[in-house]
């Protein structure tokens, strides 16, 4: 056992170190780890020279620069230091191989994160069994971000978690809605998880680490950039079973998002809006390319992430009338009856166009049924009853 | 060329009496006419007596009923005095064989109309060339309407005709908008073609009958029933190249209308709304089982009912930055620098993870770019220029 935890320990203290080399989501790095595990790969950058098949791959140039680039920012870093201020913190970091390490993640292959740091008392791995991403635009609409809360509160109160990047908007009002339901909601940040971004949302987060989990794959301190926000995306679609897009506009992130959860053979849903909206035109857009599913309510987001057969959404249906129930000669009779006063049964027949028998024999069950009346010049309408 | 003229008279009078007896869409009226021509079902309706393979096919039942219903009528038919009247009121009976016919009538089989009653003077054929149905329920929102009529405005200005049912909402808001623009509109009623219903269109039908067309296969002076707006909603998807939803709820008319266009393998758009409007719920479900496409405007219709390759609507984008032009090193270096105050390459390498040489080539195009500039300590920022 000793054995087991110190190699974790060194794991963990290796792939620490390799959060503050590599960028999020560097092939090549991901490459020289599943080649040479994450001890390895540091030691090869220690050492000034890497060993991989890469090299044969015509990534040389790319090479040469990155081993330059990591190792002058190994001589900053300090993983000791990082564990145990994320200790201090309350913090803990997550690697592969950990009981809490979401298998989903596997699936990015060498883009996997090297480790995630976490705070809140949630378990990752359980909470991503059922869990859902709700994501969208930062400049939303009141009606986007109306939709982003009542969608993600019941699809928490349904059991699902719900997944997403803790901005402005869309983001913000889907972790607000989670937090109104049962289940716990993971905001994926593009930070150091220590890391309060943006600034507004210092009590959400709070409440966030309260009943769920925030993460990040940058180590402690780390200050989100454009880029890291693209990457950081990969890792929303891939930790949850779907991805839902919400509002976004036509260059909004939430659409690479969307195109990693595609890649990921992950389904997608789309909410529409207003087509004269700008904020719902990448939403339609990839409904139109048929990347997502028109989804407009909780019921549809589980049918569409959920178990196949277990999760259908109910059918959506309008109103059933009384007259639904009539078969069509009936029906026909009945609106051959004239708007006001009283009419024979041959005049009717006519203008249903049937014969009289027919008409007669609806006549009787219409009678039964309350639509007409017989009187002294023929046959009427009743007014129409409350049921 | 008398001879022609008195058949197609005969023809012409044959079907205006067949109008008078069956109900619209009628298949075993269409079977019998198929069979014996106009003027042979008219005969053996007379006579009392059917000869129709329909018979052994297990219709014997509504066969006989049907008979009996039509003999009844054909005592009070008389189709010279509805010719006579239609002359009067400057309306014209076009059948099957006349030049202004639109053949694709004939795709609906034995449910095509047995003729159309038409006011206006343009050309129902050639009007009907490039057309597309815009349909949706009468109540509409404010949305809808205004969708309805802005998409009605630009598909007849790119000179498609736009066909609709001549109700309340969302088909009175197509032809208002479709008048508003270069080509004809067709509203094709569910009663006499004679007849303003509803009453409120008054001025909006007499705007149609003077720059398009109103048309029916109803005779004179028959009243609409609610079977004759199911019924006569298969001739609206059957006239058009193809059938757009504006606004619809789930037990709208308009999603009949959508049903016909696909069992005609006509194209079928329907227009994305709120997700929580109960008016677009129908739009949203036709989408949602993938019988329409979302359309979002003018183009994307186009695309869909026109030609392939001829009609394809331009791809939409959102803004493109200056920033777009620059390669992913040059990016994460500029994303690199500090917000504000200068700082040297070396530290800008290591926020970038790029190598010192990258990083000074990158800052080199930067700056003449214009993005960031060298000062006394370093490198700086420079306020984002107007461009």
């Amino acid at each position: 056992v000793t054995a087991t935890s110190h190699g974790l320990g060194d794991e963990r203290l290796a792939r620490a170190t390799l959060m503050r080399l590599a960028e999020p989501g560097d092939v090549l790095m991901g490459r020289l780890i599943a080649e040479h595990g994450a001890g390895g790969a540091v030691e090869q950058v220690r050492r000034g020279r890497l060993e991989t098949a890469a090299w044969s791959d015509g990534f040389g140039e790319r090479l040469t620069r990155s081993l330059a680039a990591w190792r002058t920012r190994l001589t900053l870093a300090d993983a000791a230091a990082d564990l145990a201020a994320g200790e201090r913190q309350g913090a803990r970091l997550v690697i592969p191989g950990d009981l809490e390490w979401p298998c989903r993640l596997d699936d990015l292959g060498f883009a996997r994160p090297y480790g995630l740091w976490l705070h809140g008392d949630a378990d990752l791995r359980f909470s991503c069994l059922r869990s859902v991403s709700v994501v969208g635009s930062r400049s939303a609409t009141a009606y986007g971000t109306h939709i982003s809360a009542e969608l993600a509160a019941s699809l928490s109160d349904a059991g699902w978690t719900v997944v997403s990047g803790g901005a402005y908007g869309i983001d913000g009002a889907a972790h607000r809605g989670a937090l109104a339901g049962r289940a716990v909601t993971v905001a994926v940040l593009a930070c150091g998880a220590d890391i309060v971004y943006p600034m507004g949302h210092t009590d959400l987060f709070a409440a966030i680490r309260a009943k769920g989990l925030i993460l990040s794959e940058c180590p402690p301190g780390v200050r989100p950039t454009r880029t890291r926000f693209l990457v950081r995306n990969r890792v929303i679609a891939a930790l949850s079973c779907g991805t839902v897009v919400v509002e976004a506009a036509l260059r909004s992130g939430a659409l690479s998002t969307a195109g990693h959860a595609v890649k990921l053979c992950r389904p997608v849903g789309a909410v529409p809006g207003p087509a004269t909206s700008e904020t719902s035109a990448g939403a339609h857009h990839l409904i139109r390319k048929g990347e997502a599913v028109c989804v407009t309510c909780a019921e549809e987001v589980i049918e569409l992430v959920g178990d196949i057969g277990d999760d259908l959404a109910p059918p959506r249906r309008g109103p059933v009338l009384p007259r639904d129930a009539l078969d069509e000669q009936t029906r026909r009779v009945l609106e051959a009856m004239p708007a006001r006063g009283a009419t024979g049964p041959a005049a009717i027949a006519v203008s249903a166009g049937v014969d009289l028998t027919t008409a007669l024999s609806c006549l009787g069950g219409l009678a039964a049924a309350g639509f007409v009346e017989r009187v002294a010049r023929g046959w009427r309408l009743r007014p129409v009853p409350d049921r």
